[in-house]
């Protein structure tokens, strides 16, 4: 189609997507088996404005304003979109309620919004389930994300996964020492490793005017991936103070996790960079076999309620959860039986009667008025019986 | 504050609502009820894009201009905020399910949007629980609307309601009889029945020029509400062929009504007019006892599907589930069992496997790593229980 043509009336816009029953049906056990495990876990569900304002969720959300959704209210204030969940979570833990005390755990299923323009074939919108954890800073509460993530998206029926998880720090930290005052190197490395563009990464750093140790140490990064010897590793390549005091606080994490025994679903990735700008500590990902994209993504997020004007260390996670559907598999189970009920103006009465007592026992009754009892369509939709309350007859039997 | 004032920073826009999680609670409640209800008369859950294009569904949806919300998208085409959800689904059903045979029953949940800018303390954005059934013209069918959003109702908790039905047709063929060539007199008494400003009525019905048998015709229509004995009355009242086919129809679908036992539930109501434009034949709205608006609305528009390209006669309604949660009640039981465990570092991996097996038998569970065990606040949240395993003293018990 040409871009500049009016759109056809059955369109729907780019980027946007119709749920069939049968997809939302998957969506909403997803939804569901996801909000249950969350809410076991004390985390309590809220749901937010799809709009809000661009100056303080819009800015604070941290993806990057093409990618926001803009519009104009009544009295020419920008609004947007949401673009995640985590923003405007941060605004109602600072107003509405700013009197409850920390720690809040709190939880959500919510369709976000992102522009996409470059990004063709992804979605403009699409759902999120996710938690945010409120006013703790420590190393438990971060693994609470980890362990927590991982045993939400067994609840969803994602079978094989891993979790990588990193720090910010120990990047900032490590370029900060060996790259200093280089801040534009620094922003394409980090730019090739988030894009997890290694041979990029390599090939920018043998233009950068190194010695040789420090351009080998660089390089050694890529190497940082695996279980709690990368820990070991990492101490070794750097002194910087922010890189050690990440290591280490990364390590704690890894020592619950084995407590929540989930490590063999886990490792650490110290190359991994999170998507957001606002995570200020662990990051992490999760990648299941066969997809080239995260099915969860989180970290921690020290300075973003301040902006609210409530400060108070965070965490939390989000599951795209329309993106897992294809990895999960429909509930099985036949669901409640499907009974289709014929009549004609004498067994009207009859007919409704029976449709309600179908359905108090649990069934799904589908009443016809039937006009031609020759000509009517018995096989409309897929119905495990049909009854004929052919009053001619009086002889309406099932199939 | 100064509506020109800039937005403060724990602020949501006008007219947007953060639901906390007790109200969370009690919405979810009610769509999964009010789903599970429509589900078992054999409506199949769809869900459609929050944006759609303003040239197709916009236009088609009958929400006045003023009244979408609308943004530009990355090529220049005018998006709007879904305002309802007949439009987006006559689309879906013209487009992805044309290959699908007629009737068609389906159902969403989906929040909806309406610039609201005069009607201060009305909310932009809100939820509808509704349905559709596409491709069938019959009595019956409108019927099973009245019928389905009553069982709905009820199904979510609202106790005390009332339906009205009426029929466009009714006051259009009596005012094209009466008030022939007077279309802006027309449109003016219209909109007085509308808003049911009956004083306003009789007053712009004095001002007209009109023989006295007519003007007293056209008052006594305000007298039309009742059981079926209205009917006979209006049959009585015009013998214009458009207003007597309504009556005529209106009477069929209250003898199904009689069959489906939910007379009592029901009045006819000929000064009714649906708020959407839309509609074509019987319109509906449902009170509840102490609310001043609709909690229920729907009606027939057997012309919005040729928009789409897919000729069809349709039905449905909408219930505006967040106005009713009021009116309803949360689930009495008393929920999962609430567990807080607190831990130190040598009891920690006891902790996280008490509370996953806590979990998996049903029960919320919480952890909460302590570092001064004198100093621990033991009443964050509520809780049934309370588990210390301080490993100073190895008696943590339930208090």
């Amino acid at each position: 189609m040409n871009c500049l043509s009016k759109p056809k009336v059955f369109e729907k816009p780019i980027g946007a997507k119709d749920y069939l029953p049968h997809a939302v049906a998957k969506l909403r056990q997803v939804e569901r088996q996801v909000l249950d495990c969350m809410a076991s876990w004390g985390y309590e569900q809220i749901i937010t404005p799809t709009m809000e304002y661009y100056d303080t969720v819009g800015v604070a959300s941290s993806t990057s304003d093409q990618k926001l959704f803009k519009l104009l209210n009544n009295r020419g204030t920008t609004l947007v979109l949401r673009s995640d969940m985590t923003a405007p979570i941060a605004r109602v833990v600072s107003s509405l309620l700013k009197e409850v005390a920390f720690p809040l755990r709190l939880s959500y299923h919510s369709n976000v919004f992102r522009s996409i323009e470059e990004e063709a074939g992804r979605e403009a919108e699409f759902f999120q389930t996710g938690v945010e954890l409120v006013g703790d800073a420590s190393p438990e509460a971060d693994a609470e994300m980890v362990a927590l993530a991982i045993a939400s998206l067994q609840a969803a029926g994602v079978k094989r996964f891993k979790i990588a998880i990193g720090h910010v720090g120990f990047l900032n930290g490590l370029f900060e020492e060996m790259l200093s005052g280089q801040s534009e190197a620094q922003e394409q490395l980090k730019a090739c490793l988030l894009g997890r563009d290694y041979v990029g990464y390599r090939e920018r750093l043998a233009q950068l005017e190194l010695p040789e140790t420090t351009r080998r140490e660089l390089e050694a990064i890529l190497r940082l991936r695996g279980g709690e010897e990368v820990c070991r590793q990492a101490l070794e390549l750097s002194g910087n103070a922010t890189a050690q005091a990440s290591i280490r606080h990364l390590c704690q994490i890894w020592e619950v996790l084995e407590a929540y025994g989930v490590r063999d679903q886990v490792l650490i990735d110290l190359t991994m960079i999170g998507d957001f700008s606002y995570y200020t500590g662990m990051t992490f990902e999760g990648y299941a076999a066969d997809l080239g994209f995260p099915v969860v993504s989180g970290g921690r997020y020290d300075n973003l309620l301040q902006q609210f004007g409530r400060p108070a260390p965070a965490t939390g996670f989000a599951i795209k959860t329309t993106r897992i559907l294809d990895l999960v598999e429909g509930e099985r189970e036949a669901g409640p039986r499907r009974v289709l009920i014929g009549y004609d103006d004498d067994s009207r009465a009859e007919a409704l009667t029976a449709a309600g007592a179908r359905r108090a026992a649990g069934e799904i009754a589908v009443t016809s008025k039937v006009s031609d009892w020759d000509a009517w369509d018995r096989e409309q939709g897929a119905f495990d019986e049909v009854l004929s309350l052919d009053s001619r007859t009086r002889g309406g039997a099932g199939r």
